[in-house]
């Protein structure tokens, strides 16, 4: 099964946007991928640089005009596609959810963000609710999707939960990138723990792993803070976590053709799922052991 | 707080490997380390490539000979030593377990490897008894160590459990090699995928990791096997994941000055204590979900 992964920048204009994301896709899909992953919130500039109650306008419904728009791409290319939306949910309820369109256009099913952040330059947890529908892969006919979330990439607990769900492969459309003010040797460690910790995630459950980042400098737009300088390098690795494709930091599609029968043999040799201690890890429910 | 590991081949001799060792605490000790840590079972050969009732004979009680022994160079030394051993607890009952030996030459605290193996030529669930002392960080003058030993690393609930309940650092005592049939690629891929894993364990939790292998080719010395080539590469990282010290595959003591206050200031940038979902991860403590 081929996969691309889709690395670009994005303007305020979603319109353009989503008609640049389209032209990608059909390129990908020319090229052979049957699933295409974009990158996290990828109809815009990622607003969540400052709290602004006047951005909740940017959110739409599910289905809606994205679902719409990339249902019918999906449809005609005969593809599974992996969204990312600003989702509302009800007046004053919004999440930050990705979804799977099939490739017949409809709604495979979507995931909400379970880890929302909260740090300078990156205030999700103003927008987002975070999620409630817990860490369930996406049955799909391109396989059963443990799609997640930028943040969600940071905690094991939740590729092992899709990886006890059953699985096949871990995706993660991410926006993710530097504070200019940060040396470069602080950047440089920051981009290798990014890298670091999804590849071990494919490691520790034998499941290869898709990482979608954007690229572009986005300046925050209301108080001139320093932006972000989203940092690219998205990849594509393999059951052992090795990497099969990656990018640097200007805009490209990533190609990748998985087996996912591997993840039957990687286990045979490294069966981690058979020695773990379940009657020992009730503590991972507490918020600490004090 | 400057620490070491000590990376060393072992004969059948077990006084030859315990003169080797002090040897290398000494000089360890000499070049201002207070934490030294040995790889797993370092008193011998590894005995696990094969299953053989005669071999429990190399067990030892904990305290013991060992722990005597090591106890003297501690306190003679005013260092903290971390030690594995082949643990008789009682008759018909061992365990692979970990200890820490005070500066003062007194046993600290115990770790019994919580995850066994059973792999061709690491025929451990035969020898070992899983631990039944949990995810317990041991309390010295040294720091809370997390002492974790070898197959512990491809866990992520391992290092997490060690994380919430307080430590300071994770420390690997390991013994892992490669099977000579394997391939080049293969090989790469394992000895990457085993640093790629550890240091994640690092940035997942803020804490700064030493992981201690064995060198040298071990033929198995009953039925003729091929061996386990074991393929040091030993290392220390820090809070962020980042490689402070490495080693290739010859003998050698890593060094790294590490500040426990670090970590404090990586999960301020990277808050994920603040953020599991702790309420959603009841599920981890299932063998799978079906």
């Amino acid at each position: 099964m081929k996969a691309a992964l889709i690395q670009q920048s994005f303007t305020a204009n979603k319109r353009e946007n989503m008609a640049q994301s389209a032209a990608r896709i059909r390129e990908a899909a020319k090229n052979g991928a049957r699933l295409i992953v974009l990158s996290e919130l990828h109809n815009g500039l990622y607003f969540c640089q400052s709290e602004n109650p006047d951005f909740f306008d940017l959110a739409e419904t599910i289905p809606g005009e994205s679902t719409d728009y990339f249902g019918a791409i999906a449809k005609e290319l005969k593809v599974a596609l992996v969204l990312s939306l600003f989702e509302k949910r009800a007046k004053g309820l919004y999440h930050n959810t990705a979804l799977v369109i099939e490739t017949n256009g409809t709604i495979a099913g979507k995931y909400r963000k379970m880890h929302v952040p909260d740090d300078p330059a990156f205030y999700e947890k103003f927008y987002f609710t975070q999620g409630d529908l817990g860490f369930k892969p996406i049955e799909t006919s391109a396989g059963k999707l443990g799609v997640l979330v930028c943040w969600d990439q940071w905690f094991p607990e939740a590729a092992r939960l899709m990886a006890l769900n059953g699985a096949d492969i871990l995706i993660y459309p991410t926006a993710i990138g530097w504070d200019l003010n940060d040396s470069d040797d602080e950047k440089a460690r920051q981009l290798e723990a990014w890298k670091t910790i999804q590849r071990s995630h494919a490691i520790a459950n034998a499941l290869p792993v898709i990482s979608a980042n954007r690229v572009g400098f986005e300046k925050e737009r209301r108080d001139e803070g320093a932006g972000i300088d989203f940092w690219g390098h998205s990849f594509i690795c393999g059951a052992q976590g090795e990497v099969i494709a990656s990018a640097d930091q200007s805009a490209t599609i990533l190609y990748a053709d998985l087996d996912f029968n591997r993840s039957e043999k990687v286990r045979r040799i490294w069966p981690f799922l058979r020695d773990r201690r379940v009657d020992s890890y009730a503590d991972l429910t507490k918020r600490f052991v004090d």
